[in-house]
């Protein structure tokens, strides 16, 4: 048994590693327990169940994500379209990576947006709210044309749903996927429409 | 057993309505050959596999989602972004319906693109064909932007995967999803950039 007091983030930390080893399907809280030294009743004091544990873990990985594409966005010399630009590129750079690099926590990930859990509902709220942010912001300047921010928000996230969505992580394996995503993202900066 | 002679079109309506009952998991080529009242082998003369019979059922499907696509975008009265917007709405509700009407059906389909199926692979080709054809066609009377017809073609279906992509299927009973639809629609026709 351990010495110091268990925290919040020593379990979620544990629980981490223990997805990575045994997929979201197998790993248990049994398992973070056993990896911490600590009794099965100590880890649920913290967290309920095993899916409450399971998003503790997507959740901090998410926070990060956030805060990467908060950090994209500030530079207050960047233009609207080079905001929303850098949004969409560091999103779907944020997904591509965990799906390759750490493929147990993005099945994590994937389950909870299948079972429409907090945590990924939370996230798409957030992405929405920065968009419709910068879209309001481009309008007001007059580089983007007038329209409802909030329903072009929502039009950008699903028309680049391939690029973020995490049941089309198999096909961010091809070599194509960077240049099909700048396709769709110079198709919704300028669409088809002569001018 | 049967008294006519077995033809290839038989089996793959007596297929069809085999995977209606059992699902693409559970339904044989031992049902097939039980509904016609035939022997295992007559079916296997005509189809060698399991997975050839139900791309033979799906083959049929898509043949008709194409004629009804090709329904669609001839009226020589259409102009390139009318035949485009009805290709896409044409191709986005029989999904749609399929997906709702008939899912063991829409399931064998979606099991086929997830295998990369040539059945699937070659509706997909059909469709950047059918895009790439109405895009050079408006960029040649002007209503569309200069650009590369077959790039934009790929952009515009990637764009879109959300509304045919079988594994967004779940999603399209949102009574939202029309409403969303038209919104990457007006995107892609519009883009954001102001004019």
């Amino acid at each position: 048994m351990r010495g110091e007091p268990l925290d919040a983030e020593t379990i979620v930390s544990a629980a981490e590693e223990v997805l990575r080893r045994h997929g979201p399907e197998k790993a248990t809280v049994l398992d973070v327990a056993r990896m911490l030294g600590v009794s099965h009743g100590s880890v649920y004091r913290h967290f309920r169940s095993k899916t409450a544990l399971r998003e503790a873990v997507i959740r901090r990985w998410l926070d990060q994500v956030r805060e990467d594409i908060a950090a994209a966005v500030q530079d207050p010399g960047l233009t609207p379209p080079d905001r929303l630009r850098a949004l969409l590129t560091t999103m779907f750079a944020a997904k591509w990576t965990k799906a390759r690099e750490d493929p147990e926590l993005f099945a994590t990930f994937r389950a909870l947006a299948t079972e429409h859990s907090t945590v990924s509902s939370a996230h798409v709220a957030f992405l929405l709210d920065q968009i419709r942010a910068i879209v309001d912001d481009g309008i007001a300047r007059g580089d983007f044309a007038a329209g409802d921010p909030e329903e072009i928000a929502r039009s950008i996230l699903n028309a680049t749903s391939r690029f973020h969505a995490p049941m089309h992580a198999e096909e961010w394996r091809s070599s194509e996927i960077e240049a099909e995503s700048e396709g769709v993202i110079s198709l919704i900066f300028n669409g088809i429409r002569a001018r």
